[in-house]
């Protein structure tokens, strides 16, 4: 089972972010922790902040990979070319948020990517990315 | 570990409708399965197509239980009522949705109650609701 | 040949509502007259000021009618559950209205229910619902 | 009783449009059928595909007939001429609509001529026209 | 001289909301001192979620008690209904809101009902209530 | 001096329109005032339904006469054809109105025309088109 | 306790305003009525058309005087500026209207002074402004 | 026959606006052409650029003179306080714009006055004002 | 190979039109020269300013031809017709327009009959219709 | 070299306003300090409450002096007035702005006066109006 | 005649694309073709899913080569910078796009880089590369 | 003190852009003489035209640096991610523009970044930047 992390910008810096809202942790430290409890997959992780990298990671593991977590950051509402690619890829792609994207500005409440990911999963921390994992596992056992 | 459960409208013929995108089964049978699978938890199940009833009920419950876990149904996108009540409770309040509301009509979009929850799960099937009680285990358990 | 009418919030005070628009007849009485009419069928009458209600009526005879007749009110303009209601159940809808709903406040002018409706009649006065009773003999007689 | 069913532009060829929406006959074929089943009303037909020539039939019969019925098809979410032509005549104006406009295009949803018509019947395929004339037959008994 | 309050969702638990906006007083209590403050007056009081029940109680008192105070809460943003209700009683209906909904959510901003009450009063906290009634005096001892 | 007047649709009925907007007399009446007026003007006069005839005219006289005065009717707000022909012509268009369309329809204040013609006058009647004839006397005359 | 009331442009003329709407007596004439009512209250009046004036009698009063309340006719809808002033000044600023707001023309629906003030007061005619001079009374009182 | 002329702001300083479109003129310049053409008319003239004064003078000037011709300028798109004082005064209004509004920055196309005024003449340059003084001349003969 | 090329408003006169945007030349000098290069396909060419006539003419040629190649003009952006028309007929059509519509005024930027077509050519100048018939050639070579 | 510092409403009494956006300094006490660093340039001062007064000055100065520097604070976001006469006169005019509009109310993050001014400087505290100064002094060495 | 070809994001997995909709052909194989049919152009071929790139790309040869063909695929409805770019450069840039983009979501049928564009060809499959192509042709042997 | 100035897509070709808005000067020019002017101040020079590239370039900078001045070019109106970079970072960012962005296309009105800069310097062409870097001399004075 192989899966795919994908971080979209400034996630990379988590730890610098409002703790309030992110946790005051980096993503790695977060990872780890991760990767213990579902040491029986395959995790993989990718940050980056060009949109365009993030297009291209997706289309070279969505063929092979069982599954891609993307939480694309501020792309979220912007990127139509991120869209396209996660619509284009055959595996399941699986959205998720750390903070409650609804409860903030206007323009972070729509989300470009949803609409072709699976599912959404948003609000939790960075629980939001155990539970994408969750969702898999469970997935695969029924 | 006391759980309340809200279905809101026609949540109770969910195997009636549309296959493709709830199933065909009822939700009456897939609790079964959830109060096995968390077997320590104490779940309790409410469903109304009434919207002040939802409302009485989350007023009954949220200040008691440990959570609550809401799909409002068509009461998603146009009830400010179960909006306030969710705000003035106390225990933390989860949005599931079977299906991912984005990928459907232009007035589906938008969840009214959804910047007042601690986070929201959407897309995975009936298996939103288990990946909202997993939540709070994870939580729980941190 | 079972029809259900089912009346939305504030037709069961009609002969106190706008005399000009809606006749100063009660909904009872207008009832008799087409239960004689149409003595052949079999015509069932329900009103709620109560939108869960309508859910539930709809629910319960949506399987079994022949046919369902609605002027939802008020709930027209607001309800996405009375419309999930409608396009779960089997039997086709037709929705009317006894005034011109394009002639009156913008709110009116867009119904909710009407895009998952057989079909939609207004503007008649009450002949609005005999009407769609008569669509429903000559769609038998064909 | 004299009756002026006016169709606007393409429903000259409806059995060449799109089968499951308006039923692969044409409005030659209907119009004989609803002419005997009233043979007691003088039925007239007109057809253009030019909204200036709609607008002079409705001026022509519309001080001398009992009633117009107007299909408007396309013009009816374009034309302010029809409509000042509707709202200039005397007698009473049906409109009516093979398929239900609202399950359709968006621009379908809005009417522009509905607001000073004196009823809308729209959904029952051709039947929609045999409605309207129905409708002039119960108001005149009354 | 017959009162009769109405009081929407969530208006229940009021000692239960938002304190700095609330007051942290229930109303039971609050209704008390109105009652003593104006005892030549007969004033009942009803609280309801449920939308339709509001319509009821409005039917109910709106043809024979001498004014409807009415406080929506959320139903006052989407609810056509009530506003019909309103708009087809005899009997005069004061809006009253305990915060300034001006000042909050945007959704809040409007109200459905408004435009078909006599009067609006916001802003004075639970003595919303108060100057609804001495609206009345005075206009009665005018 | 050969002036060209070009009525839109339903202005060959003027005199059967709503009197307090329109005066009850129809412009063929007011056409010879206006003749003997300005009998020194060679002025033509030409009414249709049809949007395309209009243009048709517009182009027939917008390159040898030295002027054209235009009410376009419904055709007003809705016709890009027309503002073509008029942007395309020589000769300066003057728009007129009988009534202050800003006064009316949301949808009637918007004028699609407007903005390629020399200068608008609506409001008074039907001296709105008196006007202006009269615009061009005092220009000639400057 | 020093009040200062400040009324907008126009209502130096009130009595040549629309009648059923404000009830033909002019503000000098209410304004005796109220101070006898309130004799124990210190009340000021101005009135001013220009919307810079009002700024400079809220800055000269607002910060000295225990109330102001605020009729800002026109400008309600448009003034930024008299919304920073009331937003600036010390004392507690109440809105009233003499008629209802949001039953009449849309851009009346909206007033840029409401959110930053107290309280707001519509509907009850003249007596508008009694009601707010008694909000001061209960909450001194209190 | 008494006309009073209002000018809003910066009609003060025609003569240095843009020359193409205002013609490098000084509204007095004009004003003494006009006088001299109209010598039967008393036509007094008033400039300011404060609103609040223009308001003032359709207050002093609208129940005693035959007519008002106002040219608001930026204050068109923007002030209900103008609007409101035509509205109220007893002598008919006519606004006038010397280029075409419609043709300008789409803020400017919108005026807020138009819909309370008889009619409106713009685009014709200082003509404009000649035209809206000729309108009078007309009806008073008719 | 039977091609139909069908031209909107006011291309009649193309050579009267804004020279930098239409070249300056009659569309039949065109055709001529467009005739020649595709010598051995069956071109016919047909223009009318009235929007019904191109519905008939589509309807006309739209069974039999193997293309229509079309520039609707001013009717591009209004007219549901010419769209229903293009829907309903069997033979693939085109969309050429001579401007780059994207670059001009905004209401122009919409086409309303674009997506019912096969797809579009746009801002070659005259050479979008030789476009268009090449794009047919390759077509039918490949 | 004269420079004329124009303040719209409420900004004489900065001192009063909101310490965290605005420093809790008078404007007056800036521009000793202001005129002092620029000793060699004569800088006048004028701050109104009036919208005309400030039209007034612009016209008063802007022929004759260097440079205009305006802050129109809450006519910023709805004088078209102010804007006609920056956009008339001749000298080059900045707009300065104390906070970041950009980070207040949606109703503020619109200047209408912005697009005709020179440039515009805005979130440096009263520093904004040093940098606009010496936005002058740059210009003038280059 | 040197022509470069630039391709957005995805556009490089062309063959895994919805099959109705490309086609299920590898851009690189369906460039052979192209340059076999123009093989006297010097046609150059540039893809990348960094935004950033195809600015670099634009700016690299818009200044020596003679036109450029860009499909800027997700970026046609997001990137003011490509826009910026083309805009900047010198050579002829043509907009292409393989489906037709107007019958897709609502989102796809603006192009940001349309209108700065010299024209653009939709619709017709990877044939509208060579339309492209062709447009060049025609215009240079013109 | 540290200074970082970073520019986004098109500004390494400064000198090739639009002459009246942009001078024709490159910025490399201009950067020699700002850093002779602020010769104490160490002063780097940053241009991408890859979003994620100036995402990096804040984090990287945005804790090290005593400022940042920021021309996000084309991003301005578009990047989130931008926006979240600079929220995230310690030191002030400065946001700058060479031409009045408030009097180009529509939709370079809006700043994306904006809100969350200290603040904004445009229209003075290149000595915007200047600007910039006094505004912190300024400040650091202090």
């Amino acid at each position: 089972m192989k899966i795919q992390i994908i971080n979209g910008p400034n996630l990379n810096l988590l730890e610098k972010r409002e703790k309030s809202m992110y946790g005051g942790q980096s993503f790695e430290g977060y990872l780890k922790i991760l990767t213990d409890v579902y040491s029986d997959y395959e995790i993989s992780y990718f940050q980056s902040n060009i949109e365009g990298e993030i297009v291209n990671k997706i289309q070279e593991t969505g063929f092979g990979y069982d599954s891609i977590i993307i939480n694309a950051g501020g792309y979220t509402h912007t990127s139509v070319a991120i869209r396209d690619a996660i619509e284009m890829v055959k595996c399941p792609v699986v959205e998720v948020h750390i903070s409650n994207i609804l409860d903030r500005d206007d323009f972070r409440h729509k989300s470009i990517i949803g609409p072709v990911c699976t599912g959404s999963i948003m609000g939790f921390g960075l629980d939001s990315y155990r539970l994408a994992v969750e969702s898999l596992r469970i997935k695969n056992r029924a």
